[in-house]
């Protein structure tokens, strides 16, 4: 079996999805994706809290990421004699940040990263601004690396995957989380066939998840997110792999929609459940999943596809975009500090204190 | 509470899938329903084997009903002394309907019907097929209505409800199997609340069923297929109500992919799952679930949705437009003949014989 060192990660580097120009942050466009390779280029923080809320940019790692960046512009117009004094100045917008999406922990996560680095810093705190968003940034990416590494070693040569949504470089600084995973097993030839659900209604798995893996030669086969138990039924999965947006400190994972439903069927047929995530999702401030809001989105992301309406009028729709899939259907949770098999309140506090 | 005869079934009679003109078949176009309403008009039996193989006419039952009108318009320019010589010459076309969809068994009862009644005809065949078809078409209606008064007893007063595909009018001769044990439940003010899976890819609750009740003055919403384990956690649903494509003789249920999912889920939640079909849906020969053929549609349907395609250019996907659901995760099966409760090969046989 290889090792994680013989992974070539620049093979996996193709999608970048938020690029700092100096001045300006460049979000690639993933409401437009996979046939459109266009770029939104944010001004000022209220740019990016917006973008965020749209969906241009999406994925709990790259929320904070972005986020992060939003600080940054917010802060260019603000004259201060120290970063907390800056701080004062900025709280509309970094609050402004904060709400843009409910259920990333990531998202808050960067955020007080930010601040503690404002509060930290002396004359030169925008530039200490500027070093600590490229630092997230790069903290993820080799975490990712990492992840994927320890996570891959969990899965036995031959095996099948089916991951959810996108956790791949478009969510994150670059190579993934549950992808990254993906990634790194392919490497390895401990993989042999990879499946996504497309992952209804925003259909990151049809849209995104298989464009970015065929950018980098891996063949993933799309399911109707309903079809993923007859699949497990087949004996074609022994692992689905997800990300999570976040993690409570007894392991209740929040992820989208439908990662909840795939831990039951995973469990009825023996199939494996791996989460992985940076540990900066992990939130021991919340004791279980019943303490985690679920963003609703709007019913009409419901109502049809693009531009083609498929519902009548009038109708009505439910559209939570997360679930809360308990500890005790996951069978590893991944982070960049480790694995933890099994997650119980005991052992994430093990692992993440608190 | 009130009983089935209070229930009044013009109110439920807005939509009929298929209507014999005394010539042609005419079908209400599935595929452009709901904004859409048009008919395809068919006037010979293989342009109603296309039609069925296209989805124009869609659901267990309809398409048996169909089938039996396609045999007496390929009837049409047979000249023949007697049934049984008539058959031979139908023959072709009667393994060309069969051969139409492979999984719904009322297809090939319905063909063995008309076969039946051909073998028994004199030299009035022709009118005694064109009488059968007219039957099946009846009895189908008859046996909706009796199974919807039988389900709707089973369900307690205030009770949330989760239905899958459509199986509704437009699936049956009229007022539909889950749909008409939903319709049933609403007017004995059983049912407080419905809900409707999506059901990609080809998005029959979305485009039909919300569509369909919406006729009846019946609110229901919408869910994303992945939502349904989040809704039942909720605790908003106590059972899930579907129809099937074939029962074997242990309970073993083929219906619409999503569906055994669906089942995995009401068990971990302690929700009951009913399933709904006519006694011809009831196929005595197949022991058990491993024996059906699934039919594998053109991968295509997970492309995208109407004229918008969504996923890029070179992906695989795997298409099953079925499932099944193993008779141990079944609570009742419902037929016009009764309810069975918890099925298996014995209480099967007891009700079907075989």
């Amino acid at each position: 079996m290889n090792t994680a060192s013989d992974i070539d990660y620049a093979r996996y580097d193709h999608i970048r999805p938020i690029l700092w120009t100096g001045d300006a942050l460049q979000l690639l466009d993933q409401r437009k994706l996979p046939f459109v390779v266009e770029h939104v280029v944010c001004h000022d923080s209220d740019e990016v809290a917006a973008a965020i809320h749209a969906l241009t940019v999406r994925g709990a790692p790259a929320i904070g990421i972005a986020a992060a960046w939003g600080v940054v512009l917010a802060a260019r117009d603000v004259q201060a004699a120290d970063g907390a004094h800056a701080l004062q100045q900025l709280e509309p917008a970094l609050q402004r940040l904060n709400a843009s999406r409910p259920t990333a922990v990531n998202l808050a996560w960067a955020l007080a990263r930010m601040r503690r680095c404002l509060n930290a810093a002396g004359a030169d705190w925008k530039a200490a601004l500027e070093a600590e968003a490229q630092a997230i940034a790069e903290e993820d990416l080799a975490a990712n690396r990492h992840m994927g590494a320890l996570g891959a070693g969990l899965i036995e040569a031959g095996s099948g995957v089916l991951t959810h949504c996108n956790t791949g470089s478009l969510a994150t600084a670059g190579f993934g989380t549950a992808l990254g995973v993906i990634r790194a097993g392919m490497a390895q030839h401990r993989i042999a066939r990879v499946f996504a659900g497309e992952t209804r209604p925003w259909l990151q798995g049809a849209r995104l998840t298989v464009w970015e893996l065929q950018q980098d030669g891996i063949d993933a086969t799309l399911i109707a997110d309903s079809a993923a138990s007859h699949l497990m039924k087949t004996g074609a999965v022994q692992w689905v792999i997800v990300g999570a947006d976040r993690i409570c400190a007894n392991g209740d994972t929040a992820n989208k929609i439908g990662t909840y439903q795939l831990a039951i069927a995973a469990r009825h047929h023996g199939v494996k459940f791996m989460v992985v995530a940076p540990s900066s999702t992990v939130d021991m401030e919340t004791v279980d999943g019943s303490q985690i809001e679920i963003e609703q989105r709007d019913p009409g992301e419901l109502y049809g596809v693009g531009g083609t309406r498929t519902v009548a009028e009038g109708i009505a729709a439910w559209n939570p975009v997360f679930d809360v899939t308990p500890g005790e259907l996951i069978d590893a949770i991944v982070t960049e500090r480790g694995v933890i098999l099994n997650p119980t309140a005991d052992n994430m506090r093990a692992a993440f204190g608190g």
